[in-house]
């Protein structure tokens, strides 16, 4: 099958081969209105799976979803100024409605931070309402002049979690809970994605937070992708939305809130930290369809078989679409190549009548001859070990591409193509400046042994440093 | 447990009634800009337990999900002129973004019909493209100046399905496929709702369909509610969007398209198709939780009962709750009966000391002293019976109150507190006129049999009418 690719290779025009991968495997096309995006079904499935196993892993931490409205009273994002500062270019503003001009505009959300603010204040009464642990599911909207589908779009889809708490210890340890057991168990679990995980330096912490933690994954490109991100506010926002409780003592406290969120964005991860010059390669725990059944033609001994494939398949729990042999099998190979489907199993009336069928992993590409009587368990055994080897294959080019270094000057070199990583105290405001001149910034703080710091004032911090999406 | 409601009772006032089952429950309460809606968590894991009984029957009806654009270009609406006659004066328009003046304003989604036609048309090329079969969950705008939670409100969640064929005949089949498979098999078997299933008659036909299928519910004080419809837009959307395909001939051919929708407007119809005076009445395959453990009190031996017989419900299946006991005993039951979870399960010392638990059932108060060993299995078995008396609960209910009239003043007569059947022969347009002048509707028109007709202009069609939401 060595067919001429249909997408720019990465090497020639990395942003070039994203487009196409986006186009050509389906998964998205621009909206009509500017950066707006139209998921198709194929790039909604592979979200409605990420969606599933995020959802899992944020009601298994003990977080309840909710609903909280679109439309905003644009008073409310001045209760917290510099929120405002961060938000006001680029949001989206309804000045009329029912027919007529509204007495006070409404923005279309950018978070839902504060609505769901004023009603954890209305909420939280006593420390027994505490924590309180919210979660929603949402489109939110900040307005992009410079889309890219599913990287930076003017409306997005993601999942923003708000929670109270009675005291700092029990947030910061919530947020933390939630970085790794939710953000980090996914990304590496599921999307086979190697992260760095650590702290955002000030300069690069959301506006309120008094800590910004970071997963942040390598694309193909030896870029950075910021995959999720859990803050902690501190009391800050519970000041300004006057979200308190009357302590176990009678007092009257301030909350200590946290917030956490993951978009539409980790489709985009999903395809730059796995694809390759055919196409995306969808690890198998994420895949919609984990194996392809295609009939190299449409004739009844091969329907037959392919339908009987499928079923032992789904026996075993594998997620299967058969492909009739309708159209040039050429063709339809390579669709389901661009598609990244793990496993592809090729069906055709020679092989039939030999008593084998053929598995072509589409990760490394390796070429199985099956028994049909043995072929689904062969599969349903590749597809269990294909997961660890697409995270190791993930890891070792990541830690191929990431570079120790000594100065800022070696960080800019090693950044071209991957992270650096160099001690903090190395770098300080001048070095983050130099830096940001290069479109570089320090992605995240670490510990030595590659946890996550409390704060960026520890001492012997390290930082990966990376150009980024 | 002869305790005083803490309800209006559904006698006094009906509406309030409604209101204080949706503040006590905790299932919503009104945003901050008029006519939105926060779902509350107990009110969002309803609806969850909705999306996710529809989403895999859509799914095993062959349809595809997909994500569209939240904005809407002004200019697409005034592509189906029937279309933005129905909507304009409901549109929240988007005048400024990105700190500037839009060139042209959007409009946000009243429904996603307009775009999904534009992409329809890109998508479809040849008759093998067809069927197109599509769904979107999603939130939609419209403005409502007399709000009410669920049942109308400004922004709302539905699903909308939106499909293309080849010919009339395999649109009108999907469509009725959707009605019956997927929206009225949910309301049977699942929201344990029975309905009243037929064609709207043309004066209440959706703008641009050639027929419009219905599912009529009945409400505790006798009024209807649409719960689901379905529409066969003919070939008119196709003509106004453009949707053609290449057929095998050759030749170049209008589509046949249908649409189809169900909203959070279904949980209102939970709350009053089921509710008490005591509150919600939640049937056991919707309900998020079927089995809540109430400690009567905290102590460690009944603490250690809980958890036991939570475990052994889990085992079996069961989603259950345990409310450790904190805070008034009397104040939880009450609490959790407003929530109307199917079955309680009493844990107290004493009754634990003599070796059994009580069960209530919500539904019909009915209380069993369980021996604690055996109470699992019991349990299993009362929810697994517990479906079918509900639906026949409320179809006796509906069945006593819906009346075979003779005529327009005995259906004004009867439709004061249920339905009323008639001849659709007896109605004709000045009927309908009286009616309306009483707020009386056609709800839908029925073959003698039941079943659904292809037209109104079919013999010896059945009216039901009634007032409704």
């Amino acid at each position: 099958m060595a067919s001429q690719s249909v997408l720019t290779p990465q090497g020639d025009d990395f942003p070039k081969w994203y487009q196409d991968v986006v186009a050509k495997a389906e998964m998205a096309d621009n909206g009509p209105v500017r950066g707006t995006m139209v998921i198709r079904p194929y790039g909604y499935s592979i979200w409605e799976r990420i969606q599933a196993e995020i959802d899992v892993r944020i009601k298994e931490a003990g977080a309840q979803n909710a609903y909280f409205p679109l439309f905003i009273p644009e008073s409310y994002l001045s209760k917290e100024a510099e929120h405002v500062e961060g938000f006001s270019p680029e949001l989206a503003v309804v000045t009329h409605a029912g027919g007529e001009e509204l007495a006070e505009p409404v923005v279309v959300r950018p978070t839902s931070e504060t609505v769901i603010g004023e009603f954890m204040a209305k909420w939280v009464q006593s420390y027994r309402d505490l924590p309180l642990l919210l979660n929603q599911w949402a489109n939110v909207v900040r307005w992009e002049l410079r889309p890219r589908l599913f990287l930076r779009s003017s409306e997005f889809l993601w999942q923003e979690g708000h929670t109270a708490h009675a005291s700092y210890d029990d947030a910061a340890a919530y947020a933390l809970k939630i970085h790794t057991e939710v953000y980090n168990d996914f990304l590496e679990k599921v999307l086979a994605v190697p992260t760095f995980l650590g702290i955002k330096p000030p300069s690069e912490r959301f506006a309120g937070a008094i800590n910004t933690m970071t997963c942040e994954g390598m694309m193909r490109d030896g870029k950075a992708l910021q995959m999720a991100t859990s803050h902690e506010l501190g009391q800050n926002f519970a000041k300004a939305f006057e979200i308190t409780y009357q302590s176990e003592a009678g007092q009257a406290e301030h909350c200590w809130t946290t917030s956490w969120g993951a978009s539409t964005r980790l489709v985009g991860g999903l395809i730059m930290a796995h694809g390759d010059d055919n196409g995306l390669i969808v690890p198998p725990r994420l895949a919609p369809t984990q194996v392809v059944i295609i009939a190299v033609r449409d004739e009844e001994v091969v329907n037959l078989a392919c339908d009987t494939l499928a079923a032992s398949l789904k026996a075993a729990g594998v997620r299967v679409t058969v492909d009739r042999g309708r159209g040039s099998f050429g063709r339809r190979l390579t669709d389901w190549e661009i598609k990244g489907v793990p496993v592809r199993l090729e069906v055709g009336p020679r092989d039939l009548a030999e008593g084998h069928v053929t598995a072509v992993r589409r990760d490394t590409g390796e070429k199985l001859t099956l028994g049909v009587t043995e072929a689904a368990d062969k599969i349903a055994q590749v597809l269990a070990g294909m997961h660890d080897e697409m995270f190791s294959a993930a890891k070792s080019f990541r830690d191929a591409n990431t570079h120790d270094v000594s100065s800022i000057e070696e960080a800019i070199e090693a950044s071209q193509g991957g992270f650096a990583r160099l001690a903090w105290d190395e770098i300080g405001a001048e070095g983050e400046k130099t830096l940001k001149g290069e479109a570089i910034t320090v992605r995240c703080l670490q510990r030595a042994d590659g946890s996550i710091p409390v704060t960026e004032t520890e001492e012997g911090l390290t930082a990966i440093v990376a150009k980024s999406y």
